[in-house]
């Protein structure tokens, strides 16, 4: 399926200069959001995943129905003061400023296999962020997919020690 | 399947003198998350339908796996700003001051039979402005389903021309 056909360019969104990659004409088409859910759980090649972490909040549109499909639990990774229980941070840099994540403390147990699912990878600071907060919390990283890539960003290069696979790169 | 044993009690989250409902020890669980997606999908009743809605951003966790399951299209509804491309939008009240949420408007067409979907019926402020959006689109509103249901806050109430369905009620 021709999925590039799908994903609407938004000039100078969310600011000036940036063209954002809208995946929303694709969620609305039931063809198209079936076969991105199989394509980016092929990605995955029968590796056996307990949990499957999904960054708030386009990671939670695809994270969930992996999960359902691999057999595997969903857990959320959110903004700071979105989770309710007891949580643990990562704090990464952005171009200006930094950003946080939290996830629950209890929501990885040790030697989990884990797979990081994102919409999109661009700098690698919000995926290298989600990693750390696994290893942390004793989770063994099978594979970091996304939706989309990026590739001139070359947020590869920042969790260049996973497992990286992408289904669209641009 | 007992799904009131993984909702967990969070007392004074957001804030002073609410209990939260904690979800996520629900979704961790694979069985949990399977059969959640089920149950919610059955609420349906074999009734056909075209788009599922779900709202920013815990909506989207079920919202998508309904829609895959249904064979409908998924349209995420937000927060503004959050849509990059056309937006309708739609303003309600809360306790103090004002919420606004946003839908593309290439998202739904004339005659749609849509399904509306959150984690949580409260007040019914969202929801209720979610049904708006739809209708002004010319979206036919089906269903609006739950996972959770506060009944104390009379949300119902606030929707009470559509057919709403709640998995698990308080």
């Amino acid at each position: 399926m021709d999925f590039k056909s799908l994903i609407r360019d938004v000039p100078n969104f969310p600011k000036d200069g940036v063209v954002f990659k809208d995946i929303t004409l694709l969620l609305q088409n039931p063809k198209a959001l079936n076969e991105t859910a199989n394509a980016l759980y092929n990605l995955l090649d029968g590796q056996k995943i307990d949990k499957v972490v999904g960054m708030e909040s386009r990671g939670f549109i695809f994270g969930p129905m992996l999960a359902k499909k691999l057999n595997a639990g969903f857990v959320p990774v959110r903004k700071p003061g979105k989770l309710p229980s007891t949580t643990i941070s990562e704090t990464y840099n952005l171009e200006y400023g930094t950003d946080t994540l939290e996830i629950h403390i209890d929501a990885i147990e040790k030697g989990d296999k884990v797979l990081i699912h994102d919409d999109v990878l661009a700098t690698g600071g919000t995926a290298k962020a989600a990693c750390k907060l696994i290893e942390k919390l004793g989770g063994e990283i099978v594979q970091c997919n996304f939706l989309i890539e990026l590739t001139f960003l070359k947020g590869n290069s920042k969790i260049s020690n996973y497992s990286v696979k992408s289904l669209i790169k641009y």
